[in-house]
């Protein structure tokens, strides 16, 4: 539905592609349609969907060569959603959500992924520790990102092996559980008076390593 | 001065270290503080500090292994101060920013830059072309990062000498003419259905794959 609010051209665009696909198209006045945005500064369209599907963890596993991305404790909507976005850039395959202490999938986080998350299958998980250990008896190789790490993420020797990307919270980075269960914990180098990046400047510089060097 | 909201023990070590550098705190009512506080969420705690000095574009230039950031139009105060701290993160030795078209180093760029803008000196420049031929004629090899580039950012053969990344503004990117002025364009290669990243996203990506290059 529209609020009227922006006579922009790609108005036209939306209200056509709408009327293709035999989407109804409701004009709203204001005060209802600021009552249904559930992003601050909506730009004057909104559309209602079903909720996003979820697939099982195995799903990600068995598809051809995994790439997935764990996020650990990421409560920030706007971090998850530009972390889904820097992901599905990266060509990641999969991404795995906890139920708890993570932000939701919610309208903000799916207008800070620029649309990614329309196009990344999810899997949501428990525990973060019980899902590490099963995707390693699967066969995949887990990675936690991490200050803590010892080794440089660039000096990781990744070939076309199924991997899975751990990355932690803001600030709090991994628990010391889920270090544990990683096969390796790499960090970013800093070489300022910076001690971390922000999350997803962080996961963006991992998610393109492995990607690069997958492409080698 | 504090406003006495937040009990948190990182009160005490704020006001103890204020008290070692006799820096004179004041306790005020929450209405007083709101009204000075210029950020969203501030978290209690502000300090009064004079403007942050500028230094001349040649102080960059004549700094031991000059590796600048030039911001072309970005706007948003996240997305400068996300770019501050990865710039700073990455051992960059200083930014550029346009005196017109640009997000102020506001308050919000400095919470967003987690610090790093006391740690970065910045140049302010009044064109972006003028400055780029500039630093061009001065023996800085000058990169700009743009989706229109053919070339992934990951093919650079970056050595020691000075080089200026450019990043570009959010959604737009790079002005031709700033295109035209750069000695080189690059990419960085999107694998998904994105076409894409986030600015600070892309930033740290290109500032972190020029640091991992400069110290092979």
């Amino acid at each position: 539905m529209t609020a009227g609010l922006d006579p922009a051209p790609i108005l036209d665009d939306i209200t056509g592609l709408a009327a293709e696909l035999r989407v109804p198209v409701r004009e709203v006045a204001r005060k209802a349609f600021d009552d249904l945005a559930h992003t601050e500064s909506a730009q004057g369209v909104l559309a209602e969907a079903a909720p996003l599907p979820t697939v099982d963890i195995d799903d990600l596993v068995d598809q051809p060569d995994p790439f997935l991305v764990l996020l650990d404790g990421v409560t920030d909507p706007h971090n998850l959603g530009a972390v889904f976005r820097s992901a599905e850039g990266a060509g990641a395959s999969g991404l795995l959500l906890p139920k708890h202490r993570s932000a939701r999938v919610s309208a903000t986080a799916a207008k800070s992924s620029a649309g990614a998350i329309e196009h990344l299958p999810i899997a949501t998980v428990a525990g973060v520790p019980a899902a590490i250990s099963h995707l390693r008896d699967r066969g995949v190789w887990v990675v936690g990102l991490d200050e803590a790490g010892s080794r440089s993420v660039f000096d990781l020797t990744v070939a076309d092996e199924p991997l899975c990307l751990v990355l932690g919270a803001e600030g709090a980075g991994l628990s010391r559980l889920v270090r544990e269960r990683c096969d390796d914990i790499v960090s970013i180098p800093m070489q300022g008076a910076m001690t971390s990046l922000n999350v997803s400047a962080a996961a963006a510089v991992a998610l393109f390593e492995v990607r690069r060097r997958r492409s080698l």
